[in-house]
């Protein structure tokens, strides 16, 4: 008998990544195309439709994947097989499950991208064998996914890690979800470009207005381009970032007590300054007991966090293994 | 065969709370006496033993209990038996399982109060059959107890739940932990008396002054009384602090995404002016959908969460159902 194989899809709102892989995660063919989410629903799942054949025939392998994971990108009802919101595909209530079973004649289990690349990380990345370990990714915007008692924990409703609308600065800025203050406005890749145009338009970060090519370029990438060239301004950005950061992993780690908080995500990569800042805030204010059980590096599979995760859970599914995956609930 | 027994300690920095229960939790018998804290831990071992005696002379009934469940106020290792740090009886690493089971020759098994006060209203009391829920007791101090998945999630070092220092304010008042604005700091008993006696030594705030009987005798109670009695100024202390509740409850709740949060202690009897206000900023700051899922409802057992907690710890080790109890981490 061919060894079993499994596909994972990490559905975002700008690419569509896509890959085969064995029951151990070997990928054996991998495929990222542009979402092109504008072309609407039916024109996202025939692009996925069409990775998944694109993998197939790169594998050159002739065998029947098992079972297809997918995380999307906003709150997904496991159970359901419904993706409630994603506001970058402009999608509410999509029954994503059923739509690609029919499409492509598998079995198909979706789940949230955050809590995917929590369960990427915990089964094939740097969170093996920790049994309570949190994933948090910080790019536009910030999301996590939660490993605790050594299952996927997503909530009473699928909706668990939204730790980027916590509020951490009770009269700060609003937030995209009507909020003032939650982490995700003031310690995103967003809240970056936010700060550094602020800059701009009062006449200073020229060293970050000359990184970005543009007032209408800035970005948290030329923040952080102009900060590794020394830029005081552009350093002072990552370091208020880190800060804010910091204080929300801290209410993380007093919560759950975590073993490992994994880092991942676009807004990461600013490197040093962030991190350093992110630390001392994170000493300063989670118990001290809690802080040294706690151990914070950088998430393991880096890019396909998520997509790994989807493997597993595709895995995981074929093997009647929701239970070990998710801790379900019983009312 | 008679039917088991078991025993629950609530033990406080106050009071020892005892009682004896059948498989069911039915309390046959049950004694509160002071801790006596101040006389040392081999007299408070004494303390808790003279319970047992009573407890056990009181029922009448004639019958070895099976297992003894108690929780300790501060951070304890329920797999060691240790109680790390509690600094209301001025302890320090005490191995309370071994000293109990010497003392009472009875399998003993210890865990966090607040933690059990959880496991208590989810057995017992109003979380039942209710797979995800937070437990949070509002009083001096304010601390948590979740059960996720069904299970009593302690974190990788049974330190989980501490809310009462998620830092809800950055710049705001020193807590005791050393750290500025956490949620303790602001919406416990102490906050709500702290505000009060600020009020009174700029002198104002007399309504809650008449209350309390004297400036020394100012607290929650006090500001409690004088809000019933309709004075302005309790009652926008009691806004304010249900505000800060609410805020930090938002958080929880965007997090963990619970489909209830059971609130107990003393300082939720300040009843609805703190709980209007409360509810008001969870609905501003919690996601809406995440809003919608959670039920916000008074402990359903007072001030037997904890104690009931404690029973249900002991039939379910008796039971060698650690496993259904906490969610074990493995690595």
């Amino acid at each position: 008998m061919p060894e079993p194989l499994f596909l994972g899809v990490d559905l975002g709102g700008t690419k569509i990544y896509t890959a085969l892989a064995n029951a151990r995660g070997k990928i054996l063919a991998e495929v990222k195309i542009p979402t092109e989410a504008g072309g609407g629903t039916q024109h996202v799942l025939r692009r996925i439709v069409q990775t998944v054949e694109q993998v197939s025939g790169q594998s050159g392998v002739n065998v029947r994947p098992a079972f297809l994971g997918i995380g999307a990108p906003g709150p997904t009802d496991s159970k359901k097989g419904i993706v409630h919101q994603a506001s970058n595909l402009g999608w509410r209530d999509v029954p994503l499950k059923e739509l690609l079973e029919e499409a492509l004649g598998l079995p198909v289990v979706v789940a949230n991208d955050a809590n995917l690349a929590a369960l990427g990380e915990h089964v094939f990345g740097a969170g093996q064998g920790v049994a309570d370990l949190v994933y948090v990714t910080v790019s536009t915007g910030i999301g996590s996914g939660f490993i605790l008692g050594g299952k996927l924990y997503s909530g009473a409703s699928f909706g668990a890690g939204e730790v980027g609308h916590m509020t951490v600065d009770p009269d700060g800025p609003l937030c995209n979800c009507g909020n003032r203050g939650c982490l995700e406005a003031v310690a995103s890749g967003s809240a970056m470009a936010r700060r550094a145009r602020e800059m701009v338009e009062k006449g200073r970060g020229q060293g970050i207005l000359q990184a970005a090519g543009g007032k209408d370029q800035i970005s948290a990438v030329s923040v952080s381009r102009a900060a590794a060239a020394g830029d005081r301004e552009a350093l002072a950005i990552l370091a208020e970032t880190g800060k804010w950061l910091g204080l929300g992993l801290a209410g993380v780690i007093n919560l759950l007590n975590p073993a490992l908080i994994l880092l991942g995500g676009g807004a990461m990569q600013a490197g040093k300054p962030l991190w350093d800042a992110m630390e001392e805030e994170i000493n300063k204010r989670a118990l001290q007991a809690l802080r040294r059980r706690v151990q914070l590096a950088p998430a393991g599979l880096g890019p396909r966090s998520g997509l790994m995760g989807a493997i597993a859970l595709a895995i995981q599914s074929s093997e009647g293994k929701e239970e070990t995956v998710f801790a379900f609930r019983e009312g």
